[in-house]
């Protein structure tokens, strides 16, 4: 048992906003928005979402062009920092989950530096939603005990996996950041012993108004990635079951 | 672009209640379960989600004692399908996110089989609100560009897994349903040359009143593991941020 300090009071709270709709944003989230003094967010965070700050709080968008790819991280460290020291209530609200690809410690490891307290409320990561809407779950009994999220790049390119894993049959990987490494996964994938016919579930846009699926195989996954215009989660191993309720009913459902 | 047929009416909405924290529940599931006429639920769903369901909503719970192991799925099945078919609104309410290891697949089969329509409201997987609970991410730039989420055993026993991959250092593995398997998978990842020093943080009821985190290591994960009395996830690779702000903050930032 690990007794960890507890702040006297907490300056950020990081909350993953999901993937885009409001239905997918916990209520510890929502009351974490309407609590704060200001949110600094991210381009991918929804529409839907932001559209549940009050007025009345600052938003601070640090997604905005002309932050470079790697100057913008510093600024957002900086701009947590200076908010949370002035003393106003944060919450940095990232798209997705925050603890899944959302470089969450860069900007802990800030705010510990500055001996600043948060906690974290984390969010759906696309590749949850994603397999609800196209009808599947992401383990099943007798084909899959584990499943894999992995990032199509990293810091030095496209990103090396344990490709003899992911191709084995019935297992089920989830690749964010996809789009521009297709070809690169399906070769691995292949030289790996896949078989072309794997089922491939592409899904852009998730449980956005514009989402759409793509059903691929191995082989055709280049093709059907050069489709995609917008944030997508490519599910590997998965295809849209032909019954599943989608967007419409999940819409008529909550209604 | 697949066009999938769209059901004229929901028969039955899946819900994913998340790990226990009624924080943590989404709008739309908490939207699902005021809309309900009828709640399917699991032993696994927490007392405060529990609450949130209307008094004049029926609930089912499927988790009572009396139930064997493998009869429980027939009977959730017929129980699920025939309050379809009477023209309820059913919810069928499961802890965590109902597509990882929630056995979903095989209430949806019945339901197929039955020309009965779904969606699937996803819910936050314990592994996400563990890894937030502890300060730190699932994943992290320049230390793993890939998440594992597996569990500690399958139909037929101890679940092999992909443990040369596992072992690697900096990777990061949430393991589910792993308390009794622990010696086991000790055994695995030290003969695949993980080092006995990788950090593991045990996680036991996630989000509940009662969570406990254990700090331990590969070396003496089966003892941490001998301590977990209610259900727990174990975060192999990570360790709890000191400074991190865990349960009083958080319902602190909440209040």
């Amino acid at each position: 048992m690990t007794a960890l300090p507890v702040p006297s009071a907490v300056a950020v709270t990081f909350v993953g906003a999901g993937p885009g709709a409001a239905a997918h944003l916990t209520l510890g989230a929502y009351g974490a928005l309407q609590a704060a003094d200001v949110v600094i967010h991210d381009r991918l965070v929804g529409a839907e979402i932001l559209a549940l700050i009050p007025a009345a709080v600052r938003k601070i968008d640090m997604g905005k062009e002309g932050f470079g790819p790697s100057a913008a991280q510093a600024d957002i460290n900086t701009t947590l920092v200076a908010e949370a020291q002035s003393g106003a209530k944060v919450v940095r609200l990232k798209g997705g989950d925050c603890g899944i690809f959302g470089r969450l410690d860069e900007e802990i490891d800030a705010l510990e530096a500055a001996g600043l307290s948060f906690v974290i409320l984390p969010g759906l990561t696309s590749a949850a939603v994603a397999a609800a809407n196209i009808g599947q779950s992401l383990t099943r009994r007798g084909r899959n005990a584990s499943l894999r999220i992995v990032t199509g790049h990293d810091m030095v390119g496209f990103a090396e996996q344990d490709w003899r894993a992911i191709a084995r049959a019935g297992e089920v990987t989830a690749i964010y950041m996809g789009k521009k490494s297709a070809r690169f996964i399906q070769g691995r994938l292949l030289m790996h012993g896949a078989d072309a016919d794997t089922p491939v579930s592409l899904i852009e846009n998730v449980s956005r108004p514009d989402e759409r699926v793509i059903a691929a195989t191995l082989a055709t996954l280049p093709e059907a990635a050069a489709q995609l215009a917008g944030p997508a989660v490519i599910l590997y191993g998965l295809s849209p079951r032909r019954t599943a309720a989608v967007l419409p009913a999940l819409k008529e459902a909550l209604a």
